[in-house]
């Protein structure tokens, strides 16, 4: 079987590829045959060595990947061979809160989805709907699982309540579509009008260009009548939050994903925006195995599409990737195995 | 009967003392015999027109205070005539989330309990055990409230689960008290040493000197074994907000009680310390009657005991008030009335 | 102005048409000019003297009621002359959980709606959406509510998951709208085959004939994979628990609204079904009116329309009751003011 | 090594002892040299063939036990050799609700705890603190976790509020010191008079005699000032469910152990005292790793000491079970190995 390893930090050039022994699943294992992986910032982040978590030597990197189950370890019961499965982000964390004890990640601490043959605790494996091709399933492990537990991980929502996501990346459409199948009134940021379009397509109630209107909290008050959103997932690291809190309601949740980025040392919220409401600031780091299971149990319902910009294919791995680090995707950029 | 007004701001003889007539309750409201109040700290910010919510011209100042019920208006069932009450700090604020609806104070928006006979709401009246004098009683509706939403209104907690309480103002305190009631280690700061003694007779598990170890954070980190606090009350306002950031562990709740400060414009927490973490924060501002009411219900069933540090007369009200202002106060100053 | 008051029990005619005098709203409260009321279960049960609650002498009844504020009493904020509002079950119920205190119902321990000119606690107004007639919002206060309350008041809910509603009763029709707006995957059972296209219109998984299966939770598992509902609203009293409890799944939520019938003392479940599940059964009584509130954002935002089957006029009152009371309604049955 | 064996239903003498070789833990497994076990009901119900869930064949008996952890298969990082330890009820019941792919019990589906050397998935491994001997340790895991779920797994709890628990079993005994330590008012029932002042050692704020009096539930209302409990651990199955609800105040919460009896096919509640509240009827099966943590912190916290009523040696162990059917013990009967 051929896979990818990461040899070398820096540049997309470290991910090689390599010809291997196909692995046989130890007890609690399974064996899936990949057939689309799919980038994220994480891996992004890992190959330029700036990850927050160590990554095991010679990785086969990259957290999101959908395949079919080939071989089963043994006690293993939860799947069975042939089974369409994605990966969970975190392999053992299955629900609840995160202990340090469940805290491994595909393509990172452990070995990840960049291979013909994964090898993965069966605990981490999640079967999807037929709803979903290889390569819409592979979207999901850690983009739309971090919109969910944004979304629904603080106060219960209630329809009609206000969302605020900021910018086109993979989190924040994820966000869209799933809070507008949540009922939420949704408004969405982004730099680009030409986006604009595509944003109302995908159910957004609102876009704003946060070039032009640099103060975006303003539009978000005009939009809510004055009360300010419910929910704010700030997907702009520190400069985002600033606003969001100055777009948060009277018990506004804000969601803040990354708290540093370079040069920038700490995350700054507004005191007098901040008295003037009950305003909470939540982290999510992507999701449990839970969370998968119910983003996934929400799009059998709904037959609800993720956003796939462009597909290529295994060999053309590296060019895949410099495209999704220029930043010109909408949407999710995949390879298929 | 006699009451102290608020005339001029910026001085504590702004509170004047006035003759005048007794009201009689209207529809919906109680007359109270108040026989005791206590000063907050919000109460100095009105004084001092730095409240964010404006004050009712001639106002009767101060929210806390306990006395009898010597009349009703229409209507009124739930207190009768000779009932032991305290009020509401939220006067119309009676359970769930606050609307801007029910955003009324006593002794700002509405006239507040520094009277002889306040009339207030019915809806704020609560009834409060024997085990409580009326000096005691006045003590609890501001910071008692307080230091319990800030302690409950987060996810559930459990016995055994670690407290950080800033300083031993009367939020703190209470923090302490009823952290112990239920269950939790507290670590409270003080900057005297002389206080440690009288902490740890009220319960605290362990006492640091703020002043002597400005990177508290480092002493919750040994204090728990490495894991951090899972609730802070940062009392001290945008400057506590690092350290209590890096004292918090890995799902830390941290109640940002107030976020401004005279010079500074907004609340920074390091981001590296919250990178580590999925801590939380939020903010409270006091809370409804029904957290009014699980307060007294928890000093019903234990007979827990508020601190007080010195009890003045109607007529030493001044002073009283001066001496609160000093600071030198280990627990609450009372008023008798 | 006209009013129907409540002079006998037992029969329609027991509704006398009135002329009376305008009132003043006192304090408080506010003067709603009524333009429709809808009719529910409970007013028949009231007419009938079987309410567990007693109604006060000389009762003006109906609980639902939409209309416009004509008059203000004194210090009343909330709502402006000239909007329209509908008034919440519990007049006096505001947000968190029912209080004695708070115990009073609009048409029968207060007042209610059936009359030109109702006079109400501000607290119990909530201003509906343009896209609502009055004949629309008056179908909501009772009904509607007590699905929403059936669905969310439990474990938070997650679009695919499964509602199993009983009857084509007003609070079932209305689980069925409001869960499908929520995401949810419902089956509802019928006795009438004719209603099965009019249930799919209004979006029905699936119909089933509750006559023709009276093992009705075999089809429930058969719609689930064999998993049993999430949710059963029971509608249908004590004799709809055993099947209900068949027919949940592991952690299925059970709400049952009614727990007495004629010649029925109590309300058993299988031991055996529900040793397979950690079935809880829930009791439900309506809603606060942040619970009506958030029933009328839901339908801002969705613009869903209520299920009206007849309108009638004010004139017409006796003929609509006994329309209502025939069971031969889809829908509320709706009369105008 | 010796463990015993199941080789026979419905006798004690079924429990055979055997010298078997020591086995290795595979991967993700541990092997424990216990040091104690103890007795629940569900033993008995496994020996008599009554237990809902089926046994492995050959099956070495009982759930809880404590030990020292000897040795660790390849990948285990979350226990260390040296550690002392107890098996939680459910192995891979981790947290979150219980999935059908966890559910595995030891000593019941695997083998369990009555070994000199416990072979066990090391997701089922808590250590527990010093202050416990391994003879209390091992009382704790079936027993104790469901007291501390029936308590805290409906709504929060506040401290002032009333338990109520029914008989003086394992499960009751754990309810009422660990309600004591959560800040509750507790009534016990029990059938034997001299088992009141024990009881009230341990904490009960009230005892009642079943027996004497039947209709306990009036005795409730009384000690509650006729609010009624807001928590009714409902251990007598069947038989317990009527006064349970008849206890229950306006939103109480009643938790229906088990489900069923000899000859009793239902669980019925009176209905019309269910419909003068909103009492909710849950049902728990003990609970997850994560409640035992939960347990365990908190006794680490508080030194609360489990209940045991009489230890016996490992040979003795017929003579041990014989004397926990007796039902003479009063707390948990123990064996060392």
């Amino acid at each position: 079987m051929r896979s990818y390893h990461l040899t070398a930090l820096g540049t997309v050039d470290g991910y090689v590829l390599r010809e291997e022994e196909r692995p046989e699943p130890g007890p609690g294992q399974i064996l899936v045959r990949v057939r689309a992986v799919s980038f994220n910032k994480r891996d992004e982040m890992i190959l330029n060595g700036v990850y927050p978590m160590p990554s095991k030597p010679d990785l086969i990197p990259m957290s999101d990947g959908a395949g079919d189950v080939v071989a089963l370890g043994e006690g293993v019961t939860r799947v069975a061979v042939g089974d369409r499965v994605i990966g969970s982000y975190w392999s053992r964390w299955e629900d609840g809160p995160l202990t340090y004890d469940a805290a491994d990640q595909l393509g990172c601490s452990s070995d990840g989805m960049l291979t013909e043959y994964a090898l993965m605790d069966a605990r981490a494996a999640v079967r999807f709907p037929d709803s979903l091709s290889y390569e819409e399933a592979a979207t999901l492990p850690c983009a739309a699982v971090t919109a969910w537990t944004s979304i629904t991980g603080g106060a219960p929502i209630v329809p009609g309540q206000t969302l605020v996501t900021l910018g086109t990346g993979a989190v924040s459409l994820f966000a869209l579509q799933l809070g507008k199948h949540l009922g939420l009134r949704v408004l969405i940021t982004t730099s680009r009008d030409e986006n604009a379009q595509a944003l109302r397509d995908l159910g957004a109630d609102a876009v704003v260009n946060y070039r032009s209107e640099p103060n975006w909290s303003k539009a978000v008050k005009e939009f809510t009548g004055g009360r300010g959103a419910d929910i704010v997932v700030n997907t702009a690291g520190p400069g985002g939050a600033a606003e969001s809190m100055r777009a948060a309601g009277l018990y506004g949740h804000i969601v803040q994903l990354t708290t540093t980025a370079p040069g920038v040392e700490s995350v700054s919220f507004p005191g007098d925006a901040w008295a003037q409401t009950m305003a909470t600031v939540r982290r999510v780091f992507v999701g449990s195995r839970a969370d998968l299971e119910q983003v996934v149990e929400l799009i059998a319902a709904t037959g609800m599409k993720p956003q796939v910009d462009k597909i290529f294919t295994f060999d053309e791995l590296h060019e895949a990737f410099r495209y999704y680090q220029s930043g010109a995707a909408f949407g999710k950029v995949v390879v298929t195995v």
